[in-house]
């Protein structure tokens, strides 16, 4: 087999074999192919597509360049959530601990965040101690203790997507539905599970940016965990402004605390729960959606929510404190607050923008070896739809250094906007694939 | 200026800027910029094109990657030829003493055999200390004193093409017409001619197999060069099956001596006469056509091209005497026939076919780095349209190791057809683009 010709073939619109993707993948990972080739390969599958079919037997050949951790002897139906990706998206924190609480057994693999958007484990650990790399022997220990474990992808997870995505990166091949499926999909079928639910995010802040998009990639990531073995489902939600209202890291934490103590921000709430009661369903813990909701309702109600997080920060070397005490969580010492110029209505909160000036503050990375700041971020006082008077704050921004505050300071002004009129609401769930 | 965004650009059907194609070329030539962004960016092209506007600003890039070599105090314009390569495709050995014994000046710089097509260089190393490595001062001398120079690229002529093109041959990015055309034009223009005739080659033996990729080519060469003030026009020919008698090296060599001494197969003559009179006028040599041709009709008649070939080789440290002489030649030492199976009409000569049994006989080379042997080939005896009875030879092949001839049989039985009706004539002369 030539890498030209499976290069030459996908070039011309062709449809490649299982062999001939398992030659591409296995050789992008123990390096036996040349960068070049893989290289002008992701171009040409960039600009050409893969059938369902081809971007199943990728995804079935980077689950294959590791190993698929097996679960099998853990009783109940392992199920996880992934979320493709937003601004002051933090639902993984609620969603582990009350699925969990409810009876439901969640082996939650996150990664970190990358550009604009956020990730589980960079909130996860302004906790202080809290570790992220268990092993997989901790993890299982963690499923029949507690019910659930929030840890990072070990080394046999899927690792030729490490550098397949290393290579996108710098070749401008990142934006592919296949290619996005396969990454996706590859590490979660790795983990273990036998079912999974999709937060498929669209808009400012998302990678797709319409609903049409969303439904494609949520299409081709159900399609491909159906094809090997796991149930999955995927909604398909806005991310056109922040979700609740902390954006950074040891902010967002609190914030999900706050929700489980019973003071959520209603969309933070319904993201939640949607994504909580599918899990609940397709696992078969409850019976139905409305079994299922009285379940979350019971479990946060009661506090066993709350209670499973302080298990799962007290397993994983946390100190659970922070639950009671918010100021064991790191801080940053400056506050700069964005007011409302007039009285009127926030019309817009773009996330895009925002997700880009936490980067800015620190909260985020443009790279993957880039430090993170937990204790910087951005607090939305007054989200879209809200009505404002003038010097109202709207944003309050929590930051370290003055000149990433200045540098961060065009981007939110131009993210927030105030009206006269209140803008029409817009649903958060905008559809489904199942 | 960052690379991915250029990938990114071109990606999505964008158009390139000089700078940014500068800048793309620079980084390939001195190898700031790494082999998997440039084969991500001619992945794109290759899928996505190039406009003309582009085309002309990555033959200029290519072009200034080297220096342009002047050629302005040697008087009269400087015209060269460029065929796009066929299978026994020897004219350069004839245009270029035919039109320099008319009085016009051919600094030639050619290229080298690659895959099933030959190349004018290792045809002409086939003469006894022929040496084509002339320095640019060398070529001046020679230009001055006999009006021609039949030489190879110096390393100043575009060598940022010598990397793109091993780049693109790895990654399947070869048959691309701006890049193809870009590659060409730009070694053509750094020759420092004023003037260029171009014979694109289109059929089973050309890389363009149809008259209207052929075209579309022509097109975009020609517009290259009038873009880079060299005066140019395309003739579209075909390559179904061989030109003239001789596939090979040294046999091509004779073969071309053979027409100069007035032996000339018909398809020979006619090509090389198509592409020299146009020089002769393109180059305000002859006024018109039918004085170009009148001029053509003398210096043969005369044996004055002749004697300019026995010129050229005897400058360029050759041995003369092998015009007289073929012997001197080198000749390998075996011969197989091909002969007819039946009476009837030979009705294909797959020129591909046997462009590709050459190079496994050993007189063409699949890598670079493969050394040839001059003495290997194959010779026409019965050509397409040719009446033959049972047994009549159709192949006369020339080989020197009976492993080698038994791998090319079975490409060359493929090659020819004989049938029971003669194949209606078609012209070798298509198309022209002015």
């Amino acid at each position: 087999m030539r890498a030209v010709d499976i290069i030459q073939q996908k070039r011309d619109g062709g449809v490649l074999t299982p062999d001939e993707i398992g030659f591409f993948v296995t050789g992008v990972s123990n390096s036996s192919l040349p960068d070049y080739q893989a290289a002008a390969l992701l171009m040409a599958i960039f600009l050409r597509g893969m059938t369902g079919a081809e971007t199943a037997a990728l995804t079935d050949a980077m689950v294959r360049s590791g190993s698929r951790v097996d679960l099998a002897d853990i009783p109940g139906v392992k199920v996880d959530k992934h979320s493709t990706g937003g601004v002051g998206d933090k639902t993984s924190l609620i969603i582990a601990p009350l699925v969990a609480a409810c009876g439901g057994v969640v082996p939650m693999m996150s990664g970190r965040g990358l550009g604009h958007t956020g990730g589980t484990l960079d909130k996860l650990e302004s906790i202080p101690g809290f570790r992220t790399n268990l092993t997989i022997a901790e993890m299982r220990a963690s499923l029949t203790a507690i019910g659930c474990a929030m840890i990072g992808q070990t080394a046999q997870i899927a690792p030729a997507d490490k550098t397949l995505y290393a290579l996108r990166d710098v070749t401008g091949t990142i934006e592919s539905i296949p290619l996005i499926s396969a990454s996706i999909m590859s590490k979660k079928i790795a983990e273990g599970i036998d079912a999974l639910v999709l937060d498929v995010k669209t808009g400012r802040g998302a990678f797709m940016k319409t609903p049409e998009s969303g439904r494609a990639l949520a299409e081709s990531l159900v399609a491909i965990g159906k094809a090997a073995g796991v149930s999955t489902q995927a909604v398909i939600t806005a991310m056109n402004w922040p979700i609740g209202v902390a954006v950074g890291n040891a902010n967002e934490v609190i914030e999900c605390i706050e929700l489980l103590k019973g003071n959520g921000r209603p969309d933070l709430l319904e993201n939640s729960l949607e994504l909580s009661e599918r899990m609940l369903v397709v696992a078969r813990v409850a019976t139905d959606r409305a079994d299922a909701a009285a379940m979350c309702r019971r479990a946060l109600g009661s506090g066993a929510a709350l209670e499973r997080f302080r298990a799962i920060i007290e397993r994983q070397g946390g100190n659970p404190r922070v639950i009671d005490d918010y100021n064991l969580m790191p801080h940053a010492p400056g506050e700069h607050i964005i007011a409302a110029p007039a009285a009127g209505f926030v019309t817009e909160l773009d996330a895009g923008l925002i997700g880009r000036a936490s980067v800015v503050l620190g909260g985020g990375r443009d790279r993957m070896d880039d430090a993170i700041d937990a204790g910087v971020g951005i607090m939305v006082s007054a989200t879209v739809g809200d009505a404002v008077d003038a010097g109202d704050p709207i944003l309050r921004i929590l930051y370290r250094d003055a000149a990433r505050l200045g540098d961060a300071l065009p981007l939110l002004n131009e993210a927030v906007r105030v009206g006269e009129r209140p803008r029409p609401a817009a649903p958060l769930i905008i559809d489904e694939v199942l």
